[in-house]
């Protein structure tokens, strides 16, 4: 299918998926349906399933806009604050109940669906590449080893977020994001990762 | 309820727990239904119910029995090789296709249920305190600050491991888990965590 940014096919798919977040953020990954995304979008039921398929290629294309997204890298001058900076934004991603859900459902429809857990995987592949540039910096600053795995230190700041909230269900305070980037900061520099 | 070591009630309950894992091996969390656990446990289905409720009371219960079991906690003389001998352990649990299936069910379960998640909640956080032993004797013999948040160091050196399997669903291997261990000893000797 032929799609011209702008026209009427990059406009029904931006309704789809702004539907499918919506849905996300309500009924979370379980509760979606073609059904009714299509109903929220305004978009024929028939078509929604031509083109989408099914709730798992409704959250494989969500992933692949979201992946698309400009997302902000920080950039203080500092390692430990850019760091500090981007394990936040994902502590406040998931507190804020505008976003939270829908990431949350992102997460669930990836252990429940093959298919969304290799979306998930590619979006994650570029989050991370595009947060690892505050670790290249720092590399060629010279204030960490040049053989840094430099993804390696993004996942290891992050990773205690995540498995607060996914896997042993705490609280995630901002003390707790700074805490963890604080600590992949301290591997990095001590030529461990 | 009365409940007997080693009576009538403690030999039901072991069998409904037997059948509920085994259950969650083949078919995962979405696949775990009270009926086909009575029938596997040889446990009248009506007893099932009266006793565990559902698919969430039984896993409340498996998890329940899973944090009462004996674990051992390495204690090679060596804080970094205790450490990854820990995340190792993890790494290996998941790859193992006799507990890994079971283990990821937990956490799925979790995602969708508030019980389920109190339940995982209640067995990290036993996990926690019994893997910060290995913390504990290193502060205890001076390797590490003894302000060190002990728990917190588990939680940062097994996240990555974690974070990899469910968030990133990128493979994990032996080597990776011992990075983990390498990169939260090294933060927890920088005094960070």
């Amino acid at each position: 299918m032929q799609k011209r940014p702008g026209g009427r096919s990059a406009r029904v798919r931006d309704a789809v998926r702004q539907a499918t977040l919506a849905e996300l953020a309500e009924h979370g990954y379980d509760g979606l349906t073609v059904e009714n995304v299509a109903i929220r979008s305004g978009v024929h039921k028939t078509s929604v399933y031509r083109r989408w398929g099914n709730a798992e290629g409704l959250i494989a294309d969500a992933l692949e806009l979201a992946r698309g997204e400009p997302w902000p890298v920080p950039d203080t001058g500092s390692f430990r604050e850019d760091l500090r900076e981007i394990v936040r934004s994902v502590q406040r991603e998931f507190a804020d109940p505008a976003t939270g859900p829908v990431a949350s459902a992102f997460v669930t429809a990836a252990a429940l669906s093959a298919a969304a857990a290799q979306s998930l995987h590619g979006f994650f592949a570029t989050r991370h590449d595009q947060a690892a540039v505050v670790v290249r910096r720092a590399v060629e600053r010279g204030e960490l080893p040049a053989d840094t795995d430099v993804t390696d230190v993004i996942r290891m700041a992050v990773a205690p977020v995540y498995y607060r909230l996914f896997i042993t269900h705490e609280p995630v305070t901002a003390r707790d994001a700074e805490r963890a980037a604080d600590a992949a900061a301290a591997a990095a520099r001590a030529g461990v990762i």
